[in-house]
């Protein structure tokens, strides 16, 4: 954010890979996190609205002033489908920014979910809609549409930078952003921890034990484990 | 609360007209905050113990101390078929101050469901029941019956002042107070808003823009709005 | 803690009585803590990753750094069926230290689930595999190994001390701990509380007042409580 | 809070009497707490912006939305000399909606401090010019003067009522609101309570304990206290 | 933060101006977050470790890990004369990172101060040092030397992006940031500020009212204001 | 905690040997924490009620009841000249259980502080008297005397047991609690830490660098390290 960036919209934004989009959509948060070399996840105070909500999409960002959702509509225009939108609050407030009739504008321009740093109302109608959106509160209280914010500028949302284009996944475990020119290079990576982890499940499901199998008890026995009876 | 508003138990409360609390009990808590004027909503923080818990109905007050549900037995006697009980907390509280015998009374009395600035326990088995709660907390540590509160005096929930005989709607989203001379005059702002939002509704599903259909590019462009590429 | 309690694996340690740990389970956490004279609760910031896991075992204790969870992998080796881990962290930390791969050994080798004074993640996973997990919080942010901590020496976990052995009970209230010495007085205790609800439950939702059924009006009276119209 | 509650100012208010403002003033917040029965108090969030701040004021409340401080100025003409402003907010906010502008004017016009259940700035200017405030925080971020709130009607401050008028004393400890009815007799309560302590304080300072002071043996042997070696 | 920004240290980064960050130097961060448009301010949850610190000094940046410090000492080596330290932290995490130690090797290398999304310690001899700190906690809990972070990449701190470079202005009422591009047109902005308000506090302090010297009587009864007796 | 801890008072402790308390006294928490292997520290929400606040004591163990501070007056009769009192709550509560008269009592005892997991009031009087408290809240809120507690049992305060005779000490930067048994240990390894900092404080504010004094330069470039121009 700088002086100039209040009241902008920019309209033509660099999309990360739809290939790369897609599959990451196939990984969840935790196994994108330790890909990316674990960074890039949003704050653990984000919950999804509903169990089971799982979404992957482009981010389109705006950027809102508390108590005023005035961009929303503005952003929503911007959206194209396979986006995903990511709202920051330039401070901390937990009004309901959105619920069901911006949902339905959303779902209709093609967006594939909703994180928002802030608070979301009309949540049975949402998940009624199955249209996801991971908040930090939800609230009844609605806001106003009288000052401008701005729209596909980097925000800052819980706590991690978000650039329009960015491939944003998020699931019941938390939200992680995958800046745009890296997607394919993550979704490689998350692909080959996934190989690993079908074979270690299933010899840990027979009772072998990490110790052996990770051969960590050379290591641990170096730092200074003593084992006691 | 003063001096001489401990200990005191007031029995002929004047309810809001069961009509419009009925009506009420029809809209969401965003559209009646909305119908208000966007005031009479408590803090975010309070959470219904089930997904989909909704409740509408007259409030019975409880005043209760920390760690203290003694008054919640004498607010039992003073509810009627429709009412809600709604239990503030001298100070901070996380302690369950309700559980399910508590429950099984106050339902056979007719309540509709609790509001309650503190904790509450056996959540499964209210969920079981049926009874709907919204608290700040769940908690299995019971208190003890020691202390003289009060029963319909004013109080203060979550933020909100609750006069005995308001209506008070709780829903996923919410809980909002409307004092009891303003409950039709609320439900008919209420219905006024809802009629208006169906069309709205099936217009932005077809595509339609918040922008066009609110006509804000207007305002929008004379706040400093710009579109850049 | 002291100078010489990190780095250490305690493999002998006394576990409750089988038959005791076995009654406890029975028994709902508000029970059981009004039934300990009401101490032993975790703090009510720990919650269940689903709604209606319950579990009861013996604790086997592991003492974790924060954003480290190797010694995960040493508690695993110690578990053996029936018991059920407690893990604690020396510093706040809401990382995810467990997921579905220790949770696939830790259920391979018998145990009941799992309480942790940090964050949990593939919660999706440990919920389809009914591995019951309390937190206090869910991140998919993952951990290192490399930090010795210490198995079964006694821990403070969500402000609660628990000791190798104890029988440690969590459902949707919350989590008690019952020192392994009194396990059967507790559940005897318990036991007793139980009988003595079904009846007063029976007697309430066919409309009595606890203020009469516990005797209660009398007390009031006395401590000063006024009726008015 | 009702539908026609926003945009009022009024200005005939019943303020305390001026006699037992004066002699309230005296009192530290424990002190007139304890002697109202303990009620009244604010939050404990609520703290000083200096250390030794100490302020005796008749309540001229202002109701504010978030991030805006337009009513300040509206509230400033309703000061007359021996008012306190208490200043609560629609939602939570930690803006900094008093700095030393406002600060001059309110002190100008005779007031003796602020409370606020939001954020404060300038807050060095402040502390030199001897005007103490009461805040839930402290920040540079400024307001806007653009939405309508009111002057003198109750308002909810940190979980307290106030009403115009009401005498608040606040100091190092806390806030405390004395309803203006009943300020008089507060202030006898309060000075017995003062008499009282003189002397048990020197009693305690010369080694006597307070088990014998207040004759605690008995209650608490009877309690079930037992001494062990 | 991307795939590649672990373990960096940019060596050579763009300084703002000095001349800007000298000005800038003698305004409060309120003024200067004014200046700005209002953005660019830091969390208000970030506080000093003493009463009256201030500073101002192109931001040296640094990205830890949780419970570890190493990256400190690397970044000491980039400091240069008018610099300030800006650390962010990867999690949550209230240890302390900075102590006595660090903080004669920081001034010896003409650090002008250190904000710090974490814990500091050896607060009474920082204090006494005259060195001053902007942190989230103050914890006597050490860090170990273990894992690699980065140094001059852009972080984001307390909710605000900082990049290396940056002119960071801290005081008793928060800390803000201003993008080394804008320096200078900043600090023609606060002075442009300050000059005007001079003028306004003598009015103020003279009496007169906010309303009349901003000329808010028409607006307010335009926007509906009601005056009642 | 167990079924029979409750409403016990133990006169004869084991202190910790006298001649280490008085040397724990001459380091910071900081160093001891160190000096400990890092353990063995409350919670940093912990804070002093004044700037300097400095106390080291063998602790006198109290455990309370929210709201209640009866067994405050038990614990006085068991101080001893050297001691310091270690207050834990069974449940979250800020309630001020301490004020001027039982600081005057506990002086008079002998009593070096106060470390509370709870409230405390009369914070001005108690800085006047040079009574060091250390707490997670100050309110002027004042409790009853109804509920009996324990006196010199385990207890744990902020997340940290201590036992009846434990080294406490306190600044600043935080509480750290030093076992009986490994006192006069831990004050050797303190003051060795001590002894080795003094050389480096010189070497560092002569514009040495930690990378060259610790020999980092060699394990960070191990350890992937690269410097960019």
């Amino acid at each position: 954010m700088s002086m100039n960036q209040l009241g902008i919209v920019k309209r033509n934004i660099v999309r990360a890979d739809a290939e790369a989009r897609d599959r990451l959509a196939r990984f969840g948060t935790a196994t994108i996190h330790e890909a990316m070399g674990r960074v890039g996840l949003m704050k653990p105070t984000m919950r999804p609205i509903y169990v089971g909500a799982h979404a992957c999409g482009t981010a389109v960002t705006v950027l809102l002033h508390p108590g005023d959702n005035w961009m929303m509509h503005v952003a929503a225009e911007q959206i194209q489908p396979g986006d995903l939108v990511v709202a920051a609050v330039t401070a901390e407030c937990t009004d309901g920014f959105f619920g069901d009739l911006l949902a339905t504008s959303f779902k209709a321009r093609g967006a594939q979910g909703l994180v928002i740093d802030g608070g979301v109302r009309d949540v049975k109608d949402l998940t009624a809609m199955g249209f996801p959106v991971w908040s930090k509160a939800i609230s009844a209280r609605g806001t106003i549409k009288a000052t401008l914010g701005s729209v596909n500028i980097p925000v800052i949302c819980a706590g991690t930078c978000v650039n329009p284009g960015d491939v944003v996944v998020a699931d019941d475990d938390g939200i992680v952003v995958v800046p745009a020119a890296i997607a394919m290079q993550v979704a490689d990576a998350a692909q080959k921890r996934e190989d690993l982890e079908s074979d270690k499940r299933a010899r840990l499901a027979a009772g072998a034990l990490g110790l052996d199998m990770y051969e960590m008890r050379g290591p641990l026995g170096r730092a200074g484990l003593r084992y006691i009876d």
